[in-house]
């Protein structure tokens, strides 16, 4: 567990680090040129499935994009960052990038529903080694929460109930964790399981592992 | 002349200290919403005038919430902040306000087009005053020039000439203005005149005073 913790705390580091270089933007303008966006696909395309799952694509485009960019920054970086090649080693690249490029700073909890994962969970080492050898054999869901999100200043939902109850905001993130993931070859489903917005306590993000890409599978994206 | 300069040296100062203290987002995906924005308003609306005239509104909008924000910031602070009420000292408001909010260093020129004008522009410090005292009587155009432009990053205007040819990408920009304008109590019309995703070599935002608003016209917004 201690080394879990270690590790995350040097992702946090990192992520910090690599959000103080980045170019910015003003906050309130972000929030507010977003909630546009909502307003003009709601606007525009009225069935909130429809509007979730548009957000989805965009996320997912720029999910792509973001990963490129981090990992030719961790490339590029003076103290060498490991950025592993296995599943259970993805909740700390994509807590760093979602830190780097949201600011958001995200913790990770597996989802345990396996021996392997729960002997993974409580320190065994090798069982650890043996379940995430496999890239996804034992543990293959996580969730990400977090409370701080840039998407949502200021924002107030339509007050059409229906709508409201079946928008997900913040499906760009969601989008945005699964096209990170996607080119580093794990086809995964990423769903909003609790949002502020909707009156939880926390904002969580759901990963479950689909399956692994081949490798090269992600190349199309950059060479475009 | 002197005093100009000296004035629009400590806008910049003040621009940036403003600029650093705002909560931040990551610049590229800021871009890359405006981009998603833009682009759900030419699948929705078709028309470029319909779309600039949509990107113009929902930049007004931001421009009013912006101000009030600017000025609320402007008299929580420490070393007083001269914002004056006469058309002849928006600029350098505009000009803080545009590095608070985008980032960007604009600078200002006067459209000379009569005595009072030129005048104030050779440093004659009482035809200025003079100019100014009608709050618009002798010079009631000027233009904002910069080359930065967080809206652009990462752009590709559609390969469709005609609507590449009429749609003002940064009419958001112009409708912020007009919307900063508004609140100060001057209406006036902000077009963009040049734009380097077009072809220019700068981005130019032109303004020109339409008349002086009611005392307290505002005020409905501030109420909102």
């Amino acid at each position: 567990m201690s080394s879990g913790s270690a590790s995350a705390a040097k992702s946090t580091a990192i992520g910090n680090v690599l959000w103080q270089k980045q170019p910015k933007a003003n906050a309130e303008l972000f929030a507010l040129t977003y909630g546009a966006l909502v307003g003009e696909l709601l606007r525009d395309l009225e069935r909130s499935d429809a509007i979730s799952s548009e957000l989805d694509r965009m996320g997912h485009s720029m999910g792509i994009r973001s990963i490129e960019e981090f990992l030719a920054k961790i490339a590029l970086s003076d103290t060498p960052i490991h950025v592993g090649n296995a599943f259970t080693e993805t909740p700390e690249t994509i807590r760093m990038a979602l830190r780097m490029f949201f600011g958001i700073n995200a913790d990770c909890r597996w989802k345990e529903n396996n021996a392997n994962a729960s002997a993974a969970a409580a320190g065994d080492g090798a069982a650890a080694a043996e379940a995430s050898s496999g890239g996804g054999g034992g543990r293959s869901t996580y969730s990400l929460f977090f409370t701080e999100n840039p998407l949502t200043l200021f924002v107030e939902l339509p007050e059409d109930v229906s709508v409201e109850e079946t928008l997900e905001y913040n499906q760009l993130l969601a989008g945005w964790c699964r096209g990170v993931l996607e080119m580093l070859q794990f086809d995964c489903t990423c769903k909003i399981q609790q949002s502020i917005l909707q009156g939880d306590t926390i904002n969580e993000i759901s990963i479950t592992l689909n399956q692994i890409l081949q490798e090269g599978a992600g190349e199309d994206y950059q060479e475009e």
